[in-house]
């Protein structure tokens, strides 16, 4: 799927993000704090925060209900691999949480999709 | 950006819809309603469901966490649009979903991309 580029003047921006090969996936504790951080860097504001895991050593599922739409995290550590996606109104560039990812996740490759969004 | 196509195989599948032209997406409980609705439809588990209005005649946000990931729901009335995904893995597919979308929100048009997630 082909990306598409950041408009200003968009309702919004969706970014697909697949991490291969991240590390600490299975871990609610430090993917509550790297979601945290995450919303931060995008400078987004934290409505909720929902972070649910699957058992030792299972995956990890995690959402943030933001005021300016969504971060969502979901991890399969049996597959090396997490999908998130970054959904931001306002203005807001959701490829700013990324170096937050990098560090908190120290994924072999990220992989990113943008999709602007609106009617 | 261009779809891609249901696969048995992946991890896993992530809809994204837009609605445009729809209808009571500034009624929270009704948001609310529609919302477990669509999980149900796609046969996912619901984990926990945030529905958030933001004032009177304002947007609703909602964020259903489901045992297979997620579903998201954003609405900006006063743009006559509103912006979902629904990601679901373990070969549930998310189109399933779109029936409840179309009856519940009256819709003059959805508009579907498929992305195939996994690494």
């Amino acid at each position: 799927m082909s990306d598409q580029r950041f408009d200003p003047a968009a309702l919004g921006h969706h970014l697909i993000i697949d991490l291969i090969k991240p590390k600490f996936t299975a871990d609610a504790k430090h993917v509550d704090c790297v979601l945290r951080n995450a919303v931060r860097a995008v400078g987004a504001r934290l409505l909720a925060l929902e972070v649910h895991g699957f058992g030792a050593g299972a995956g990890v599922t995690g959402v943030a209900v933001l005021a300016e739409s969504h971060l969502s995290f979901h991890s399969w550590p049996e597959r090396d691999y997490a999908a998130l996606d970054m959904f931001v109104c306002g203005g807001l560039d959701p490829s700013a949480c990324l170096p937050v990812l990098q560090t908190g996740f120290d994924p072999d490759e990220m992989r990113t999709r943008l999709i602007v969004r609106g009617g």
